[in-house]
């Protein structure tokens, strides 16, 4: 059974059949890269700017950054991301310099807060959003798992919004499955998971309580066989997508309970 | 990427490439049944001997029994189990007519102890898979996610334990990865876990688990859409065995935290 | 054996023997209100300067509101809040009304960002901290619970930071401690979780994790009996101190374990 | 509010007001021994009695031992266990050797399946409770999370049943919730949780969900200062009743949700 035509994701005036975005930091060569991005049949690839050497990001230059020709020969989607910007004006910055050298008005916003937890700052994110809608660029913000700076980054303009599931790079999947689920109860926008998942079940959750995509590059990068675990990923996203839409069975305490555990979390979700 | 020729669980003298196990019964009619039983990719279906019409065992029988014919000419191999005995006299009779009647050694051994909750009986279990594996019996017995029993099991010669997840039909997942890690680290038969699975990413946390195997029904059969779950516990295994293959990160605080938390159940599991 | 006199949780230039701090709001009437602070052990109790009629904010006033006065006259210190404020004007008014009617620069800031999940605002919260601390107030602000929120309140020169537990009202409990462990990592004033504790082993386990104090409301007034909840809650808190300072035992998946489970939260913090 | 007179433990044919059972094994010396139980307030003591130098059963003989003297004199009642006993006969050996030197028909009957991570072996335990029993024994199992298991002890006559919460010294809590929810459904015997316990809230945890009382030894004995987390679980026990008898609110989602989250754990349960 193929997935139908139509069960793809759009955010702002773009849309993609594959549910998966990726990084492209943190892999052994450029091979690798490569190899777990194919693996991971993600369209979308993001791409942290302030860490790109310029120059790489003009179409056919060498040097490590020569993965940015790749990508964009090969047909992924750039998404140029401001990691490592901590104010608005960082982000700013760095921003309009993607949009410019890449071409692309696509652009994932990060204001972080902290250069340990890495947590994003959500005052200087709004501003910096706010800013970059005005300028025409479709924004993805990172953002904490809070109802309320989603539902103004919505508001904004936001083509989607972002909430990460635990810390960057932390590994720990959904820490608060219930503010994730206030957060898609009242969205309007795409939710898409970033950061903090660590293996294939966390993706498969997320998707199974109805975030239209996941976003990741430590959990694949960094895992002993970066290439299986990209491949891992790509089914996780594609099975808790399914289970999503097959309508799973409700939950009881046990199968002749004469009533479902309404309400739990994912329970009846469908 | 393939998955290498070698990964196969085996069971027994049998060996299989599908490491997801399905049930037959509550589907609507035998079309879903097959349907899902293809889209699901398994290759061992587990059939309810009590509650087959015992003509519809032989090879070429009419009627609703119908469907056995179907799965042998399909390739599927049978695995008979002992649904619905409460006795060991009971399970037993049932495996040896299933021999009989199905041509097959193998049995999924189930003696239940209580028609409301259907946990095991685990004496009566005890007893009837030391019968049946002294009369030549592949014996994959359902069992409490008891490290005590899983290991007298291994012992008595079973060729697989197939603990539960929570209670049959409940949807919940698997209730207790403590125990069932316990349960890997002894085991030196596979580890199938066997009931309560409810959604796709409950197969693949069993799976990421170090589980060899998952079996399920109810998650299938019973959902809004069974076909499309079907495929989403297939890509759901896959994803899991990957993942485990892999070598998932380990899981800190955040990821510049000094140390990761080892020892968190699946942390660094590999 | 008696609590060491100075296990006092210090909130800017007060400070408390109790760690339990209670709100005034949703009970029956005056005397449940009354009995039910009484065995809740509460110093500090909070009201809802906005629901409260205004007069009876002045001693000896009548009427419903005259629970003011007997908070006063039994020694309670009163904290007042600005729940019910959606802006960071409408927050200051209050809190400065509050002050000149109570006589105290304490105020439990609420800036409310949607009338529905009573999540705070972030943004707002953060302005309305600003202001009210170059005011002299003594301010406790109620925020999500992302550490980069609460460290901006500290910097700003809150005297305690109130993640919240989870929404107001929900009675789920702590819903995020990895999010809690951080800010409890990185805070140099007293963390009091603030909201979504729905029992007694929620407050325990608060207290558990190294929080100076606890603020609820509905856990106890919404209780089926709130005297005797409120006796729970008091027990639960110094249950929960007692543990923390006692040093627990490590986990382990079993005794003989070569390592404990290092890391996971709660394990090994004392 | 003082607890009313009524609200006791009823086992077999004793009754006792404190919930908390607690080990005697583990302390540093006798005076910490001493001390931390004084502080738990518990009434019943059990005591390992292979363990234990024979001799010292006999009131009034000195050495380490002598701590069985203290604890009749002081009123303690003493529930002597099988701990360290691997089959039904040393089960029953012991057992019988307590009666006849602590002059009580009550035993903690553990039959243990593995010196790793101390499960109990199911089929000796039901085969020794079936003995002692019948030989007039009030007899309190160790047992698995099963409820199968639990019901078989009950119909045996066991006067109550012991599920672990985990691993017997791990200190994971209650690891498997819905099991004990299923028990505490079905039992008509009073529910002790044994084993597992780590920190205060385990225990509230447990008596929250309606279990009638609460064994544990290393959680107090191995805590870096037993003495104040005696103290700690003596309040937590009394905090989880308290919380069960007082009816606590259910869980939303946030509190206008208009549904509550019936049917999850501990949810609802009053």
């Amino acid at each position: 059974m193929e997935a139908p035509q139509e069960d793809r994701i759009a955010v702002g005036r773009y849309s993609f059949r594959s549910r998966l975005f990726v990084g492209t930091g943190k892999y052994r060569d450029a091979q690798e890269t490569r190899e777990a991005l194919a693996a991971s049949g993600a369209e979308v690839v993001t791409l942290a700017v302030r860490r790109v050497d310029l120059g790489a990001l003009r179409p056919g230059a060498a040097g490590e950054g020569s993965i940015v020709g790749h990508l964009v020969s090969s047909g992924y989607a750039i998404l140029p991301n401001t990691a490592g910007c901590y104010s608005t004006e960082d982000a700013l910055r760095t921003a309009r310099l993607a949009r410019e050298m890449l071409g692309t008005d696509l652009v994932k916003l990060e204001v972080i807060g902290d250069p340990k937890t890495l947590f994003p700052d959500v005052v200087a994110t709004l501003e910096a959003a706010r800013v970059l809608v005005k300028e025409g660029f479709t924004v993805l913000p990172y953002i904490t798992d809070d109802p309320i700076s989603c539902k103004k980054l919505e508001d904004i303009g936001c083509a989607a919004v972002m909430p990460l599931a635990a810390p960057i790079g932390s590994g720990l999947g959904i820490r608060n499955p219930y503010n994730l689920e206030i957060i898609l109860e009242h969205a309007k926008v795409p939710v898409i998971v970033d950061a903090g998942v660590g293996t294939a079940s966390d993706a498969a959750i997320a998707m199974e309580m109805g975030c239209h995509g996941v976003l990741m590059n430590t959990a694949i990068a960094g895992a002993r066989e970066p290439v299986r675990m990209a491949r891992a990923m790509k089914l996780a996203v594609e099975a808790g997508r399914d289970a999503y839409l097959a309508g799973r069975i409700p939950k009881r305490l046990y199968a002749t309970a004469s009533s479902p555990l309404e309400g739990v979390i994912g329970s009846t979700k469908s």
